[in-house]
């Protein structure tokens, strides 16, 4: 597997581990993880903490420079605000655990010429799969829907 | 003046005198602010916390359907990653200073059906467009644009 996937996918493990939501991501730039995030939510009652904005807050203030040279991993498809954050910052490529148990904005990504890559791979859909079932208010919540 | 809209300028002076980015949010949920914000880059080093996500952090975690009856007043037009999140939550209503120094996602926001009204406040024009001319590279970095 792709070392950065599984970075993502342990990211999201941890998450998990600390009573979270199972969603890792991690921005990479030049071939080296700059940015280290998962869901943190439960962790720290947050409503902004995605994994990816987790990933990007981690990463710390960058110039564009280094955004416009970055991709970001996420286990999951990303939502409208996660998004919204990689358009805000010109990052060119997104690569994508699964969007099989939620679809995210990756119309609009590709609309704006991010390239969008989705693996579909097992173990992401199984750890979301689980964890939908095992909370699903927690999960709604989450994606801002009815619990 | 509005009362809320007041309250949103007076977060970005807050903003301003902490030697931070001009920008501020209030969320209004039944006539009552329930998160005040205003953009920290330059306070916490964070590259997420734009006024209108630390309005929505400092709201806490919060059941959608209390998103769905909310405004957010926010004193410039929402970026993609804010308008991503206005999205995310189902926030029916953005109310902004003005759009004159920055265009944000507007028509995205009222393509997905979300109210947006915008007042062209002369006091809101007049903070960013000091803080813009005294420190263009910090405004920038903020819009993920280069230096």
């Amino acid at each position: 597997m792709d070392p950065f996937m599984r970075a993502t996918i342990d990211e999201a493990r941890a998450g998990l581990a600390e009573g979270g939501i199972p969603i890792g991501s991690v921005l990479v730039h030049n071939g080296k993880i700059i940015g280290h995030g998962h869901n943190r939510r439960v962790q720290h009652g947050s409503a902004i903490l995605h994994g990816e904005m987790d990933a990007l807050e981690n990463a710390g203030r960058l110039p564009a420079s280094v955004y416009s040279e970055s991709v970001l991993y996420t286990t999951l498809s990303p939502c409208a605000m996660c998004s919204g954050a990689i358009l805000l910052y010109g990052i060119p490529k997104v690569v994508i655990g699964e969007n099989q148990t939620f679809m995210g904005e990756e119309q609009l990504l590709r609309e704006r010429g991010v390239v969008v890559e989705v693996k579909q791979d097992a173990e992401c859909i199984a750890l979301m799969r689980e964890f939908i079932q095992a909370s699903p208010e927690l999960w709604n919540e989450d994606i801002g829907e009815e619990g």
